[in-house]
Formats: C-alpha cells, sequence, structure tokens
C-alpha cells in the first residue's frame, strides 16, 4: 500500500475558452472540475496502475467536500483530514490554441491544533503502508519543516518515503533522508542555491548532477531529476542514469512530474524492479501524462508503448 | 420596497494579480469574494442609499450559501430561492495595470419545478413592494420569456417594472410592456436589429433614438439607453432627454450600468422625481460606480459631486 499526503489540496476547476484574451469577459460553455493537488494526482495515477493507494491530507469546507467526492467518483480511497479553513482552488483557462494558463488560489490556514491531529493521523495510517509519497505545497499554518517531521515519523515506522516539493518545504525536507527526492529543474537550482549561497541555474545534465550529488549530500538517499524533454537524471547508491524517450511529446506537462513520482512511489514497494526499470516506467507514464489532456490521468496504451521508447543511459 | 430579481446569481470573486500573462501559472495572493450578478449589484446600490429593497432570484449550492451570507454581512435584505443546481462563479483577474479580464460560468440548470416555485414566491412577494427590477442573464431550464411572465405578473399587482436584460430575454420581455427597459448600445443594437431583420448597429444618438423608438413600439413605455461615454438617452412618453456628465470619468465600467438601474427603479417609486432629477441620479449613480474599485459600490462623495457635473439636454 502506498499513501499519499497532500497537505494543500485543490479543486481543479478548468475553464475551456477559444483564445485568452487579457481584458476581455469570456463567457465559458464548459467547465471541469476534479479533485487537485500533487498528491492526490499521484494517488489517482497508481490507482489506475492497479496499485493499492490511500490519499491523506487536509481539506475544508465546501470546496473541500466537493474535492472529497469527486475523489470518491474516481475511485481514490481517501483519508483527508477535515480543517475549518476552505480548501483553495487552482482555476486553469485551457484554450482551444493550447496554452493554458494557471491562477493558484492561496490554501487555506491551518491551526496547530489540526496540524497536530493531522500528524496523529499520519502515524495511524504509517501502520498500514510501504511507501509515503509527500508532494506539494504547505498552506499556511502547517511548520515549514512539515516534510521532515513527517519523513522521520515513516522512517521510525520503516517507512519508504518519496519526497516532490520546492523551495522551503524542499530545503528543510531533505536532511531528514528521503529515500528518493524529485525536484524538477527550477526546484534543484532552487535547492543548489540555497546550499551554494549563490544563484545557480540547472540547465544541462552536468549541472543537474552536482545539485542532486549535492541533494544527496544534504540527506536524501537518491535524487530523480526531471528535466523536461532531457528526461530524467537519477542520482542513487547504485549508480547514476539518465532516462529519456526519443519521442517528441507535445501536449499538457501539468501532471508529468505527479506520473513520475507515482513510478518511483511503486518503485519502493517490497519486491520493486531495479532503478532502469522504475526510470523506464518513470519517463513512459511522465510521457503518458503530457499527452493526456488532463493532470493526473495517464493512457495504458500510451503508457506501454512509450516505455519501449525510453533509452536509459548508464553514466560513469 | 424595491424588490431586485436576480435569476442567475453570481458569486463574484477577483483575482489580484501583478500582470496577467497568457500561458502563465499566477500564484494568487489576494482573493476578494462577494454576492453578485447585475440584480444583486442594484439591490447594494440601493441599499447604501438608504433604499428599502429586497434581493430575490434563484441560487444553489455551497456557492450559492456563500453568496447570500456575503449579501447578509453587506446588510443587504434577500429572499433568494434555493435551487438544486450549483450557483455560478464569475472570475475576474484583476491586474496591477488596470486590466480586468473576467470568465463568466454557465449558470446552475433550473428544473421547471423550481421556476413554478419561484414564480409563486415572486407573487407573494409582489404584495410588498412598489416597484421591481428585472436584471441579467436567466440560467437554463429557465423560459426564455421569463421576464414577459414577471413583467406580467407585476403589472397586475400594480408593481412597476425596469427590465436590463440582454438578447433573446430581453426580445421577448419587451413586448409585455415594461415601465422602463435599461439597455446598453450593444443590447440596444441586438434588439433593434432582431426587429429590423437585419444587423443594424447604435453607434450614436440618432441611431439609439430609432433604436428606442422601435422598443417602445414594441412594448415598453420608456427606453433608457447607456451609451457609455456618450451619457444616457432617456427616450419616453413625457419626452426625449440626452444626460452626460463633462468628467472624463477613469475606472472599472462593470457595474454602471447596475448603478443606473437603480437609480431608474427609485424614480419609480411614489413621489418619485421628473425624468431629467432621475437622469441626474442615474448618470452621476453610473460615474461614481466606475470610479469604484468595486462593481456595485459608490462611493457617497462622488455620487454628489457628480450631480453637479451632469448636463440633462431635451431633444426634440
Amino acid at each position: 500500500m502506498i499513501l499519499t499526503v497532500t497537505l494543500n489540496a485543490a479543486l481543479d476547476v478548468t475553464y475551456r475558452v477559444d483564445a485568452l484574451e487579457p481584458g476581455a469577459v469570456h463567457r465559458i460553455a464548459g467547465i471541469t472540475e476534479r479533485a487537485g493537488g500533487k498528491g492526490v494526482n499521484v494517488a489517482r495515477i497508481l490507482h489506475a496502475l492497479g496499485e493499492q493507494v490511500l490519499a491523506t491530507g487536509l481539506t475544508g469546507g465546501a470546496t473541500g467536500t466537493r474535492l472529497r467526492d469527486l475523489l470518491a467518483a474516481d475511485g481514490v480511497p481517501e483519508a483527508f483530514m477535515p480543517i475549518s479553513g476552505e480548501s483553495r482552488r487552482t482555476v486553469v483557462v485551457s484554450a482551444d490554441d493550447g496554452a493554458t494558463t494557471g491562477f493558484w488560489e492561496p490554501g487555506p490556514p491551518v491551526t496547530s491544533d489540526e496540524w497536530q491531529g493531522f500528524l496523529a493521523r499520519y502515524r495511524a495510517l504509517l501502520a498500514g503502508v510501504e511507501v509515503v509519497a509527500l508532494c506539494g505545497s504547505l498552506p499556511p499554518g502547517v511548520p515549514v519543516d512539515a516534510y521532515a517531521t513527517l519523513i522521520g515519523y515513516a522512517r521510525t515506522a520503516g517507512v519508504a518515503t518519496v519526497l516532490d516539493a520546492d523551495g522551503d518545504p524542499l530545503r528543510y525536507g531533505v536532511p531528514a533522508g528521503p529515500d528518493v527526492v524529485k525536484p524538477n529543474a527550477a526546484e534543484l537550482s532552487g535547492l543548489h542555491s540555497s546550499l551554494l549561497g549563490r544563484r545557480v541555474t540547472v540547465g544541462n545534465l552536468d549541472e543537474a548532477l552536482a545539485a542532486a550529488n549535492a541533494t544527496r549530500k544534504l540527506g536524501a538517499a537518491s535524487v530523480v531529476a526531471s528535466l523536461g524533454r532531457a528526461g530524467l537524471l537519477a542520482v542513487t547508491g547504485d549508480g547514476v542514469w539518465h532516462a529519456r524517450t526519443s519521442e517528441q511529446l507535445a501536449g499538457n506537462p501539468t501532471g508529468a512530474g505527479d506520473a513520475c513520482v507515482a513510478a518511483l512511489a511503486r518503485g519502493r514497494l517490497t519486491g520493486g524492479r531495479p532503478w532502469p526499470d522504475q526510470l523506464r516506467d518513470a519517463v513512459a507514464l511522465g510521457g503518458a501524462s503530457v499527452r493526456s489532456p488532463v493532470a493526473g490521468e495517464v493512457c495504458p496504451t500510451d503508457h506501454q508503448r512509450l516505455r519501449a521508447a525510453v533509452t536509459i543511459e548508464e553514466m560513469s
């Protein structure tokens, strides 16, 4: 069983428009709503892959209720903890020319008691899982070192951890020793910059390798960096691999990172496959996600076809 | 007492951004929510002016509850009828350079029983009012001739009517004989085009006069056309007037039409002032609304100052 944690879950709302014209009024014909937030997307993908998964995190208000109803409709088991604040929405305006414009509302305030309540629930849930995926931003009120705390409890419980975060939550989380960290290039740049105390950019494989090594030194057992079209760079205790697909994938990149996290999370299950296999799965799932119009969904046919198109290179 | 009817009420949500960049993700720092829809804005303005007002219409779901809570917080009495559908949101992205971009969700579906239930409530409410303002679009399921029905009941009850609508709801409403119709130039163009069976544009006072005369012939007792910076053209049984302000008003034009409707509605109250006074009030309120950052709000100081800047010309 894999547990996904989404502390800043969101109701994803998509408005379809012919074209986005700043300054104009757009009458929306079609609205799509779905449960969102990185960990929720990871849970949905794992569920679609036939893995046993449970989604937890914080939700509140009418928006939170709607989010949980939609997740239930998708068949994804959940154990979100209710909070008094109102869950946020993430509004995406999707134009017919393919451009997507996002408006991310701030998360709901979380009280100290609510956070303590969540920690108790999380520790109880850990008893029944093998892997936990910790994903996304933190709403206001949740301590900046929240992921460090959650990783610490998992480690004590003998549960593997995959961390997908950005900024301070990532920086505070890595020293707690997650099994895998999955930053993208921008997140890795930010982390490496803060470690070095000067602004650096991860623009190529060498720079990604240097930043990933620094991240391992800080505490992560393995780092899998998602570098967009350049694929994945995995820096692990067993070796370093570069995995990519030769297919040029057009589509919606939102959610490709979540698909990658899903692959890495199931790679941590007992009897999990060796790194090259996990990376092949991660690239193929990410690619299938890019081809899907909706974040957090993958077409099984795309997934299988793309697996064959992935090349894995072991780096010395 | 004035009754405002908002069949397609909305929760107005404003996202403040530095700049709207199509294709980018915007993290929203500040969200403002308020009860919206044309008739709701009219009610809020009338309440602020010290008039006795009651807002009715249809609201549903968590969004409808939020809308009613916000209206109550504004102190505006309401008697909305609950429906099973979820009230819509109107999302406005307000950029620091002053550009506002709107995303209008479609209204909730309304069942036949709900519409009949509303008609019963409306007829009961008519017993206690002198004027009813019928404002805005119709949600799906409400008959296209809804305003004709509502005007008919008002006429039977001896209640004056002000109609502010567009497209088919306007075209079907006018023959029922509203006391005042308040179209803007685009709405008047559309109505006149449908009457003539060919596309005409209301671009100047002469064209507005021709279209207003045709609208009166169709059934409206008076027509007050709001022509943006060109002011108001009132075509009535007592005469024709052109009212405008010499002040160049910069700001948010959303809601200026609602302010104008508020002035015309209170002009229909017993002991109401003569047309030139009503038009002065309407132009000044509309101007004060333009200067307000929020639709449906007017600054009393702006309102009073602008009254003095309005010129009224009687047209032969």
